[in-house]
């Protein structure tokens, strides 16, 4: 039978639109946000306002969340008034945070032992990629679940791929910050090195993002980067929330990765210079500045 | 008018199906090579072979070198009976090799000293590209001399872009390495920590190289590297060669380039392991061995 | 009024010599270990065993703590029957593990508001200094408390030196793994190198550590590391529960520190390799590794 | 039979003291330098000013260089007036300079083939240790020569260090300025994260390098880059062109060196804010200014 309550803790610059995806696709919609203002316009656009995570869980087949990091939810999962306490058992909750895998199966066995089928499924895209429904999620736990929730998910993403047990969702999206944040500084040398060696970078960019070290970073945030536009897309400060969680996940897997280790120094740069809320094309910026730029 | 006479020096992995293309595109080629055998099936299309650069060049309107390194330029350029000894004035002399920026305007300036026009166009896309006609050109040089050869070129490439004056070309290509090798390292570091977190490393590239962490190297090496096939495509030899170039001219140019730098001692570990005849993907092996295994 | 009453909470490697030497320069001591067979042979040689950390306090006009991490300072200072239960107004805590910093300065103002001053007293030179009562110790805190307390300090180390307010011995003592971490990378680089070009690396280490590359750990852990001899010492793992420490540290203060951070890496590489208790000397095999060896 | 006839090419910051120590100890000294007035003082103390290295060879028992670089050596040793056309077999030549290797075995086979036998025994200690005779001398070549040149090498070092055979002292040297760049960094983070934690890193200093984590550089260096004091010492170029000479050589033996590889390139940073004159105690600058600092 198929489902047609769905419930979404956390509206904010990801939830909203992708809650929003989820009425458009005609499913009956329970929200609540932390700050509840920021859930009124889905109000007004059909979705029934809840008083808690709880409240919203009660009201629904499947539960959403999407919140900043691994504390918030364990609190909106985990707490008093919180999602696992107003679950019906049969029911399913999918996280789209991201968050450390360790925090996602732990969560996912509370849930289990309540009798609801927890998974985790981060999102890449951006708010773009939210609004237009054309997130890529990765999804971790039960394949019967993942089949069983298939539809619901197509909603909010374009690219839905099951990768794998519990938490394996995270651990995905960590490997997709690993990748795009060596990425970010590959566009950040070439284009330094084009500069300093007195070549234009957008010419450069033109020629090298066709070919075998071309990137998405490099052919969509590079040209901005050259041209000064710093304005995010993805903060700095978001990219740096990640790669703790990366690092982190790395020391408990005894996993070295020198390169990621060198970007996030990088990135903390770009902190110590207040640019935390910049996207992160500015690390352009903190490489040049290795250079005297 | 149009160019007819065309000349090649280096027939070797990239030379040799360069040449041939130009051959199949109507120019009237000549050859040589320093090892004579490498040149033979050219002949056999319908090159005719010469003694010497110099006398390649001098039945030439055109003369193409592709050889290994800056010194080899040198030598086929400006050595004895190199390409300058029988080039004549108005002629224009193209080299497609990966060399030092600094050099490439040297040759150039003697070049000039001859009344002999010299563009720098190294070549992207390896011996698939060059067999293809698919491969990128990075033109360095005068623009004008750059438009009366724009027809020789499309011969061998698909993107053929001017970048600007002597030694631009050159630039450039080791932009295009320093962006290729850090997004190797990605790939290298993403498939590290899924395999030690336990995620199949195939499925995350699946999800992760359709995304904004997504790059030519993940989407195209990335499953190679997985599946144990490190046959080359481009050897940890050749690259770790360009990446000396690279950070001989961050030095020149007094750029900081720490991530360059550090991929460059991950690909020495391979050629301590004697793997310098694998291709660049085998850096996964040499990420996983930082984590024991 | 000289302090007389002392108490020891924690007397496992580094603290059961520590306790040994306050006995010895005859204070009253009276300690407490949570594995309590630990604290028995400091018993015999004239303590007095107390059944909690409150009750350690309150027999105490002083009270030292060493544990090993954050969280176990503020089990033993703030929790059920810790420290700041049972001490009276106007004693004094010194802390002599190594945590971090703002847990240091959070404990001393929750010993404030009951009236007990705290001292952040960590201790740099192991195992072997503790019980020769030399070791380094940096202090942060309130100056006058500071010097009440310097006969007592004088008992367990050597070099005793006041560097601040509440906080800065804790990160005094992160300075001093920040550098440590990286004389231990140089002393693996150069040993290293040293092989590789085929040079008896203990030739390079006489006459390298007496000149101005000479540092404490080429001089003595150099040639242990050079004999194959990896006892510890200062454990691998020990070492890389300060660089967290190190790390989160400098994440708060937006600190880059890409040397540590590689360090950090490189130890993880032995960590995966389950040497993590093995002495930090280990690290020269880690380089070598790098070096397919 | 003592050797009475000494000989000294190249009487810059190093040399000119060494040879002065030699006019000192008793010997009779012929000197020559490229700028023949930098030699003028040591005539006024007793040198005999020679044409050419040639003559000065022709006219030593023992011959010591003392220049900048490789070329250099090649040029003083092997170019017309060379040291090796004057030197009479069964004389010998020592080569105080930095430089490869590679190019000091090259060179000591010439030696050798002339009769000549060659030692390779580069310095530590810096133009204070030059000048008060307390250099440390790495020397490289046949222990029997090297036991022969003993008392003039006593004349101008403290510690002589016999450590293999030819190219061993340049080895020795190398491994020498690993350590020292590592140390230099570890100092420089060391003094940063003291200051953006809010502690004096003089105080810092004072504590740290009395312990485990203590350096000569921290000792020596540390202190005058606190206080703002960035007058050479060593220069920031001149370590950078023995790192050149290190990551040279790493090449060459297959030895990734990640952690020298990282101070060079934050060196690199030194010179692109045009500070290479100074001395090597600004790297606390550079890494400074990755803290926005």
């Amino acid at each position: 039978m198929a489902i047609k309550r769905v419930g979404f803790v956390g509206t904010g610059i990801m939830g909203a639109p992708m809650a929003r995806n989820l009425i458009r696709a005609g499913f009956s919609v329970t929200v609540w946000n932390r700050t509840a203002s920021k859930a009124a316009p889905l109000v007004e656009e059909g979705a029934v306002s809840a008083a808690s995570p709880a409240a919203v869980a009660a009201a629904s087949e499947v539960t959403f969340s999407c919140v900043s990091d691994s504390p918030d939810v364990e609190a909106v999962a985990l707490g008093p008034g919180g999602i696992l306490e107003g679950a019906e058992p049969g029911s399913v909750y999918i996280d789209c945070s991201t968050i450390s895998p360790e925090v996602a199966r732990r969560v996912a066995q509370a849930a289990s032992s309540r009798g609801v089928a927890m998974l985790d499924a981060p999102v890449s895209g951006g708010d773009v990629g939210a609004r237009n429904g054309t997130l890529a999620v990765m999804v971790g736990g039960d394949p019967a679940v993942f089949e069983r929730c298939r539809t619901v998910l197509e909603a909010i993403g374009e690219t839905i791929v099951y990768v794998g047990p519990s938490g394996s969702g995270q651990v995905v999206k960590l490997c997709n910050q690993v990748a795009g944040a060596l990425n970010l500084m590959a566009m950040a040398e070439a284009i330094t090195l084009s500069r300093r060696a007195g070549v234009d970078p957008a010419k450069m960019i033109e020629v090298v993002s066709k070919g075998a070290a071309g990137s998405w970073m490099l052919a969509n945030l590079g040209p901005r980067a050259v041209a000064g536009d710093f304005a995010p897309g993805f903060m700095v400060d978001l990219m740096q929330k990640d790669l703790r969680l990366v690092l982190e996940t790395a020391a408990q897997t005894d996993t070295p990765l020198p390169g990621a280790a060198l970007v996030n120094q990088v990135l903390r740069m770009l902190q110590a210079q207040n640019r935390g809320g910049d996207g992160t094309q500015a690390i352009v910026d903190a490489v040049a500045r290795l250079a005297g730029s």
